[in-house]
């Protein structure tokens, strides 16, 4: 398909979308200037993708429901942001997203180009650990950051977009209903204790120079089934809300948060703006928690985040800290929250 | 040519070059297990790349000149290092030696991987500046490492870099005898008070974690012409020198220093057994210099460096001041050193 009819079938999906009742063959035809027939072949290519668009004579055409595809065309078709995943890159499968990523930022991307990926053949997590995501069943996104900070500002945006992953889930109302999504200090995505999505913020820089950060998120959106090993605090929306859930909305949902969560924390260049409702969103907040640092572990009360994205902790013997996710991690007393 | 004859080529050179006097042809046929043809059609292709390989009958080959090459089998018979530069990939020309070691890295290349090319057309210095690499006359090359340190720890590779490319060009005697190479804090070489190398490290991190750096070393080896804009402050070893310099043993030279260099950086994570020789190197030593932050500027007296590489001063009112790279830049004040 040539570039003009993958930008025209986005655009009549688009409209069908937001359309209220049926647009008419006529109105797409003068829209962009072809024939009816032209028109309908593009409205058979999505029915055959699996929408169901239903044909009316003389009323014209209506959308009924989506399937679960995350093509360039039905997430360009879904994005409403300015530049925050406005260049998508997809693949059906790819090593991981965050490399492509890093590669696409050394040859000079523009800001805010999003990779897709249906299946991941090499996701990681942090510090190398492996991050698995199988076809068809969860989401691996990397986005393409370049923020005029120092380095050492850089990770807070993992806290940016642990923030906006949250938020935007709970956005889709069809997902979850009311269910709260929650962080765990600093960047899981927690639903009823389990975690749902990793983020991997990684960063390309010199001395005192960044040349770009990819911030990279995987989300169990459908799977059904974890290895062993992490079966006990690894779950997805679908085992938790109990239905299958479309992901290209949730990207869409969830880069128009970024997009406004990004634009407050370049403002000030820290979290100053953004910790108040991280902090209600953290599951840790007023619990114990165990801080878990290289020399020594202690448990102490989480109280919420500082504006450079610190947990701020109260020991046992009352004395308040600041601790940094770069030095220590955290868990629950009982276990993972 | 198959691996296994570019291998063998390297082996000869490298073989001819450490004799003393003359290698028999039979010497050669039995070390590789190959006919006395296949030595000869080696040898003839050595002559060919513009090796002077003298043959001498009864008595066998030896090696009385080398041209300038940089080929891969050249810089293989060259390299005196365990892991520094033995894995190499050569290029006659690419878009940046940094581009492809970070590529490299992402994709799992071992420590020590070096990229050499002829000649670069988007070579970068540091913050996004260009840096000029014509085909023949200059050096670029850039090295993956994969240090177990912290990312604030990393910069100071920049200064173990420094240090060996100022140690290695003094070490190739027939290039600038006895002239001294000089380092302008934090990573520029210069000599006879003109710049003759840039140095630009980048590394690739998560929060806390260094997934890899990569230092690139151009080197002003043969040019003599510059653009208008450093010919003030730019030079190269042939016209400080007075003749073309052969750019290979100086690749191999600096391999060598750095292998040294970075065992005894990482020790201890730190410059502390560096400290002393880069001081000695530095060309700001003992001498006002401008330093230029953000904010302010101010002349001071440099005295050396610390252990972390920032650079010691003494204020006019007698206060000691430690500045770091990433913070400010210096110059001298009445030029460039």
């Amino acid at each position: 398909m040539v570039c003009e009819e993958v930008k025209m079938k986005a655009q009549i999906l688009k409209m069908l979308r937001e359309a209220d009742g049926y647009i008419s063959g006529q109105q797409l035809c003068e829209k962009f200037g072809v024939s009816r027939t032209a028109v309908w072949k593009v409205i058979r290519q999505l029915q055959e993708e699996g929408y169901e668009v239903e044909a009316v004579r003389n009323k014209g055409y209506r959308i009924i429901d989506s399937p679960d595809v995350m093509t360039k065309e039905e997430l360009e078709s879904l994005m409403d942001t300015k530049w925050a995943g406005k260049n998508i890159v997809y693949y059906d499968e790819v090593d991981s997203t965050n490399l492509r990523i890093k590669q696409l930022g050394d040859e000079g991307a523009v800001e805010g180009t999003l990779a897709v990926a249906d299946r991941q053949t090499a996701g990681r997590g942090r510090r190398g650990r492996s991050w698995d995501s199988p076809a068809g069943e969860s989401i691996s996104m990397s986005i393409l950051l370049r923020p005029q900070i120092t380095p050492n500002q850089a990770p807070m945006l993992t806290l940016v977009m642990a923030c906006s992953v949250a938020e935007g889930i709970m956005d889709c109302k069809d997902v979850c209903g009311e269910q709260q999504i929650q962080i765990k200090w600093p960047n899981d995505i927690i639903i009823h204790g389990k975690k749902l999505v990793g983020i991997l913020t990684e960063m390309s820089t010199q001395i005192d120079y960044i040349n770009h950060v990819t911030v990279g998120v995987g989300i169990n959106v459908n799977l059904t089934d974890f290895p062993e090993e992490i079966r006990e605090r690894a779950t997805s929306l679908r085992l938790e809300c109990g239905h299958k859930v479309k992901r290209a909305p949730l990207i869409a949902a969830i880069m128009k948060r970024l997009e406004e969560n990004y634009a407050l924390f370049m403002e000030t260049g820290d979290l100053s703006q953004l910790m108040e409702k991280y902090s209600e969103l953290l599951v840790n907040k007023d619990r114990d928690v165990m801080i878990l640092g290289a020399k020594e572990q202690y448990v102490a009360h989480a109280l919420g985040i500082n504006k450079t994205g610190e947990l701020i902790v109260r020991k046992e013997d009352g004395t308040i800290e600041e601790v940094y996710a770069g030095e220590v991690s955290v868990r629950g007393v009982y276990g993972y929250v």
